[in-house]
C-alpha cells in the first residue's frame, strides 16, 4: 500500500512522508505536539507565535532529511527521521516553559523523553520498522556521533529560528538554511562545514544573536512564563499535584487545571488569560550585577529575602535569573585549507559572540504593578546592583 | 499619557494602536479572542494553521483603518475600528464551528454578539471615549450604510483570505487586497470601487473560489469539525451543558471539558485529539445530488434514517449539507463610463463564479472507518445518488 | 573533476547543475540570455521586471528536473534538461517583442531556434554529453510526445507566472506550482494529473488569466512594444537592416543601434527611453468591436486607412491587434475515477476560461499624444466602433 | 488635474507619487537611472541581480517620506523627496563600477551630480515647486542636517540592503527597517534613535557585514567590475574617449561601446558577455597581507611591477586593493536613560563590527586562467605576503 503523505508547510513547503514516518506521526506521542505551542507564552508579545511542537517536528524531519541523505546509511536516516519526529515528545505543555519544573521534580536526566518513547506505540512502530529506540535516543540528547539533530550546528535549532521568524514577523531568525544545509557534509559520521558555507553558519549564529533578546528572552514572555511556573509549582507542593501528569498534558489541560484551582493559581491562570502581567521590579544586566554570582543563588530565597525586605507577601515576588549556555556553534568543524578547524577559530563574528550572548543576559524581578517600587528597592539591595564594569569571566559564567 | 503600541504582525508589518484601541484591546472579551482559533480543526489539514480570531481582529482593525481615513468622519472612524477589533467576540471556541449548534440553542440573531459587547468592560471603553455600542453592532453585522467591516468588499474577509493563506501555506488567498483598498472609496457613505480596482477585487473573489474547497471546506476539517458539534450536542441534550457558556468558554475550556466526559463525547475528544477520524461514507457534488432539495431537509432525520437503514448506531452517522451562501462581492459597486454598475455586471468572471460556489459544494456522509461501507450504501439510497445533469436553479439553492 | 554549480535563484532557491548543464550555461548563447529582459519593455510599467531569459531558463531547468526525475529514462531527462536551458536561445532581443517581425522577415518555423542550438558551441556540448541536438529542439517545440518544456501544463509557463510575479510585485501570478508538478506523473511518456492537482492546475490558469491584462498585455507595455517594432521595420525595410542580426544581439545592441539611427527610428528609441510613449487613440474590447473580423485584418492598410483620414502621417499611427491564443491547459489530461480526461471537462472554471482569454482581449490604436483625438475619431470609422452584443464565436477567433 | 500615480514596488508594495515627484521622475535623468543597473556586474554571480538605480530612487523616496514625514517642515519634506529621487543621477554606467574612474578624470568633488541637477530639464521641475536645488545636493552628499538621505543611519543603505537581498535571493540583507524607521525621531534637526531601536539598528549593520563581502565584494563580481574599468581606462587613455560622455552615457551605450573596440577593450567586452573572467592569482586578507601598507600603494605601479616580473603583459594583471570605509552606523545617535549617545557606545556588537569590516577586506590579483600562477608568484613577493599577526591599526586603515 502506497502510504505516502504530502503536507503543506508555510516555512518549508511540501513535506513528503513515507510509511514510516506517517506511522510515527499517527502515534498519540507526536499528535499530542500539536497541541503544545512552540514558543509558550510568547503569543502574549507576538500575536502570531501560537505555532506548535508538531509543525516544528515536521520541520526538523524536512531538513534532517536533507542532511543525512549525504550519509550512506540507510539504517541511520531512518534513526534520524525517527529522532526528528520525536525529539520534542518529552516535552512538557507549553514548551520550554515549565522544565525547570519538571526536572527538579522528576530528576533523571532524559526521563522524559525515555518515557514518551519507550511506551507503546511509538514503540511498536520503530519495532515494526526495524529501528531501535535507543538509538533515536541518542541522537535526540546527543551522544550520537552524528550530530544531526543535536550537535554544533543542529537542524533543531535551524527550523526553529526560520520557523519562530515567520511566525512571530520578526526578520532576525531568518538566515540562509539551505545554504548552510548544502555546504555541510560528513567526514565518516561526523559533520564538517565547508569552507564556503562559513558565512551561512555565521549568520545562524547571528540569528541567535538577535533572536534571543528579541523574542526568546522578551521581559514579557518570561514573565508570563515565571508566573505560570510559580502556580504550577504552588499546585504540585500544596495540592499534589503530580508532576508526571505533565508529561501526558498539553497546554489546554494544564490550563484549564490552573483556571479551576482556588486562591493563587487560579488567580494566577485569570491575570494569564487577561494579560494582567507582573510588572519589571528589577531588569538589570551584566553592566549592573554581578552575573557569576546571580548563577549560584537560588531564586527561591531571594524571592523570600526581597518579600520580606519590602513587606509583601512572598507569591508576590518572582525572580528570575535565566542560565547563560555555551554556544555550540562555537565548536563546529570547518574544512580549510589548514585542516579541519573550529568556526570560533576561523570566523571573528563567532569568536566574539560568546561575549555577546551574555551582553543580551537579563536579571530580572517580577512583581505585580502596585508593589513593584518597593520590590525594587528591595532588590536593589539584595542583588548589590550599582554601576560597575563589567568583571564577569566567561569561563565562570557559562554552563 | 503616551498609550501608543506597536504591534509585530507577519502578516501586514507593524500595527499601530492607540489609547482608545489599546484599552479595547485590554478588554477580556478581545483577549479570550487569543484562544480562539481563526479556523478550527483546519490544522488537522494544515499544521501551521493555529492562528487565532485575536491576529485577525488586529489585522482587520489595520485595513479598516487604511479604508476608513478616506471618510472624513472621525466619529464613524472611531466606530469602525473598535467594530473591527470588536467583530469577532460573539464567536464561540472553534470559531465557526459551533455556531449552527449555537443559533440552535440561543436563537436572537446577534445576541451573542450583543451580550459580548454590551457588558462591561468593553461597553465602558466605548463609554469613555464617547463611541455608542448600537453604531458599533451595526457596523459588525452590516446594518451600517458604511460597509467596511460586512458588506460587499469587506475588510473582515480580505485579512481572513491572505491570514489564512499565510498560515495554512496555500498560495491561493493571497490577491492585491493593497491595491484594491486603495481603489476603494466612498460616494457619500457608500463604498465604491474604481475602474482600476476591478482585476484586484476579481481576484479576491477567485481567491475565495479557490480557499473554499482547499482550505475553509476541506473534507478533513468538515468531519473534525462536524464530530466535535455531534459531542456538543449530546452534551447539551443529554448532560444539561448550558449553551450560554460557550460565550465565555475558548478551545480549551471546551476541549477539556469533553475530554472528561464518559461516553461518547469523551470518545470523540479522544478521536479529535489522536487524529482519528469519521471517514467519508459519502462525499458527492451537485452532478449527483439534488441540492436544492438537500438544502431542504433535516440533517438529523437523515441521519437516523441512513443509520436505521445500515443497522449501525445513529452516533456513527453525520450528515454534512453545508450551505451554499450568496456572493456577496456581486453586489460590489463600480464606476464606470457609464455610472456605477454591480460589479457583476462589468466582469465576466464574478458574474460566472456564482455558479462556482455551488461547484464546489459537496454533500459528505461521515461515519467510522470499519462501517464506511454499509453507511455508503445507505446514503445513496437516503439521497438518492446518481448520475445526473446539473439541474439546480440558483435562486432556489443560495440562502 | 567535480563541476557541481550551485545558483541562487530568488525565486526557487538554490538550483545545483552538473557537469552536462554548466557546460551548456557557459555557452555564449546561453550568457547572451542574460542580457536579454524577459518581459521586454514591461519595465516602464512595473520598474522590478528587469529580469532575464538567463534566470527564466535556469528556473525552468529546475522545474523540469523536478517533473522529468519521474520519467524511468535517463537519456530523455537529459534531452528535457538540455531543452530547459536552450528553449529561449532562439529568441531576438526583447523577448517577444519582435517575433511578429522576425517571423515576417525570417519566414521559416523554428529556423532561429535551429540556427543557434545547432551551431557551434553548443552543438558541440549536445554531443560530448551524447544528447542529439534534434531530440533537444522538439522537446522545445512540442513536437515531442513529453510536454514538459512545451505542452498542456509545462514548466516554462510555470515558470514565468511566478517569476514575473516576482519580479513585478503582481500576487496575480502566483499559484501552487510545486503541487502541480507533484500531482503530475506520466503514463508512458504521457504527462497526466493527478485528480488531487486539478485545483492547483485550475489555479494556474486563473494565474494567467490576471496576468495578461495586468501585465502581459498592459497598454503601456503593448504601446512601447509596438513603437519598437515599428522602427525596427522601418530600419529593415528602409535601412538595409539584416534581421538575422537580432538572433545574435541582445538588448543594448539593438537599443543602442536605434538611438544612433537618423529620423524616425532614433526618435523612437529617444521616445522610449524618456517614457514619451503614444497614448491610446482607441482601446476597445470585443463588446464594442467585431473580434474574428479584426483577426482577418492586415495592421498596415488599416494603419495607412487610418492615417489618410485623420490627415496625419502614417508614422504616428500603430494599430495593434493581438492574437488570441488557444489555452493550451484545457487539453490536459486528467486522471479520474471514470477514466482519463481533458481538463475542460473535469473544472467548470478551466472550461469558462476559455470565453475569458478573450474578454480580456483589446485592440488598441496609439498615437503620439497631440493627435490622439483625429486618431481616435478616424479608427472608430475604421473598426467600425459601436455598442455591439458580443457575437464572436469562439472557433472562428481563437488561432 | 490630480496627478498621483501609484508604482508597484515588488520591494516595499504601492509606492505613491505627487505631482511634484511624477514631474521630477519623467525627466531624463531620472530616466536614465532605468537603464543603470543597482549592482553592475553582480548578475554575472547572482542571475537575479538585474535591478536597476530607478526602482531603487523610488524605494528611497518611500523610507524618505516615511522619516521626512516626522519632521514639522513641510518645504523640508519637499527636499528630501527631491533628493530621494536624485540622489543617483550623477552614477555613470555600471553604477559604482566606474566611480574610481570617474573621480579621477573629472576630478571635482560632486560635480557629475550638479551637472546633473542643475542643468534642465530637473532644474525646471524644482524651481517650477519651488525647491533649491542647493539643498537638494547638500541632501543628498551629507552636508544636510537632517541625515536622512546620507547619514548614520539613511534610507539609501536601508533600500539597498533590502533590495539587493530581494534580487539577489541572498537573506542577509533582510533586517527590520520598518521598525527602525519607526524607532526614528527628530531632536531639532537632527535624527536620533529611541532605545527600542538598537536592536533594529544592530541588525541593520550586521546586515552589511554579511552582504559586503556575499554580495558587495564577490570576488566574481570585484573581477568584471575591474575588467571593464580597465578596458574604460584603456578607451580614455588611448582612444581618446571622453569620460565626460560616461555622466549620460547609460549601461548598453558603454557596453556596446566597448564591443565595438578593437583590440583590448573589445576583447574584454566579450569576455565580459561570454563571463570568461580572468581568474585569482592572489587574494588574500589582512591576516597575510599588511593591509595599511597596500591602502597607501598606487595599484597601477604594482600592476607594472607583477607584470614584469612573471614576464607577462601588463594588460593581464589586475590589482584590486579596495578601499575600507568608516562605519558610520556607529556615530548613530541614541536616546538611553543616560541621554544620548553614540551607537557604538550603547552597542557592544556595533562597537565590534568595526574590526569586522576589515576582516572581510581582500585584496586580490587577477589575470588570465592561463597565466594565474606566474602572476599569483609575483604577486605574493610584490606583496609580501606571509603569515602574520593582524597588525593593522584601525584608525590607519579606515578612510
Amino acid at each position: 500500500m502506497n502510504n505516502r503523505k504530502l503536507i503543506r508547510d508555510p516555512v518549508h513547503g511540501y513535506l513528503e512522508l513515507n510509511e514510516f514516518t506517517v506511522s510515527l506521526l499517527d502515534s498519540p506521542p507526536v499528535q499530542r505536539l500539536r497541541r503544545i505551542k512552540q514558543l509558550g507564552f510568547s503569543n502574549l508579545v507576538y500575536p502570531g507565535a501560537n505555532h506548535t511542537r508538531f509543525e516544528h517536528s515536521l520541520g526538523v524531519m524536512y531538513l534532517a532529511s536533507l542532511l543525512a541523505e549525504k550519509l550512506d546509511d540507510e539504517k541511520m536516516v531512518d534513526e534520524i527521521r525517527a529522532a526528528s519526529l520525536l525529539h520534542d515528545v518529552g516535552h512538557p505543555p507549553f514548551s520550554h516553559v515549565s522544565e525547570g519544573l519538571l526536572k527538579r521534580f522528576l530528576g533523571k536526566k532524559h526521563e522524559e523523553l525515555t518515557l514518551a518513547i519507550k511506551k507503546t506505540p511509538v514503540k511498536d512502530v520503530l519495532q515494526a520498522h526495524g529501528v531501535r529506540a535507543n538509538k533515536v535516543i541518542k541522537h535526540i540528547v546527543g551522544e550520537s556521533k552524528v550530530g544531526v539533530i543535536h550537535g554544533d550546528l543542529d537542524v533543531d535549532r535551524m527550523d526553529y529560528l526560520v520557523r519562530d521568524s515567520y511566525y512571530t514577523g520578526v526578520a532576525y531568525g531568518l538566515f540562509d538554511h539551505l545554504r548552510l544545509i548544502k555546504k555541510m557534509r560528513f567526514m565518516g559520521h561526523e559533520i564538517v562545514l565547508e569552507h564556503e558555507g562559513i558565512k551561512a553558519a555565521e549568520s545562524m549564529l547571528v540569528s541567535r544573536f538577535f533572536m534571543y533578546p528579541t523574542v526568546y528572552f522578551h521581559h514579557v514572555s518570561r514573565i508570563a512564563r515565571k508566573m505560570y511556573e510559580r502556580a504550577m509549582k504552588f499546585c504540585i507542593v500544596e495540592r499534589d499535584f503530580d508532576p508526571y501528569l505533565l508529561l501526558s498534558m498539553d497546554d489546554s489541560d494544564v490550563m484549564v487545571y490552573l483556571r479551576h484551582q482556588e486562591g493563587f493559581p487560579g488567580e494566577i491562570a485569570r491575570m494569564l488569560d487577561e494579560r494582567r502581567l507582573y510588572k519589571r521590579a528589577l531588569y538589570v544586566g551584566p553592566e549592573r550585577v554581578d552575573i557569576s554570582w546571580c548563577q549560584k543563588q537560588d531564586p527561591e530565597k531571594l524571592e523570600e529575602e526581597i518579600a520580606e525586605m519590602a513587606g509583601v507577601d512572598v507569591d508576590k515576588v518572582i525572580v528570575d535569573i535565566p542560565p547563560v549556555e555555551r554556544v555550540r556553534e562555537l565548536e563546529a568543524k570547518v574544512i580549510t585549507s589548514e585542516g579541519v578547524k573550529k568556526l570560533e577559530n576561523v570566523s571573528g563574528i563567532v569568536n566574539q559572540l560568546k561575549a555577546f550572548e551574555i551582553e543580551n543576559w537579563k536579571l530580572g524581578v517580577y512583581s505585580p504593578k502596585e508593589i513593584v517600587e518597593v520590590v525594587g528597592k528591595a532588590s536593589i539591595k539584595s542583588f548589590n546592583v550599582e554601576k560597575r564594569k563589567k568583571q564577569y569571566r566567561l569561563d565562570e559564567v557559562i554552563i
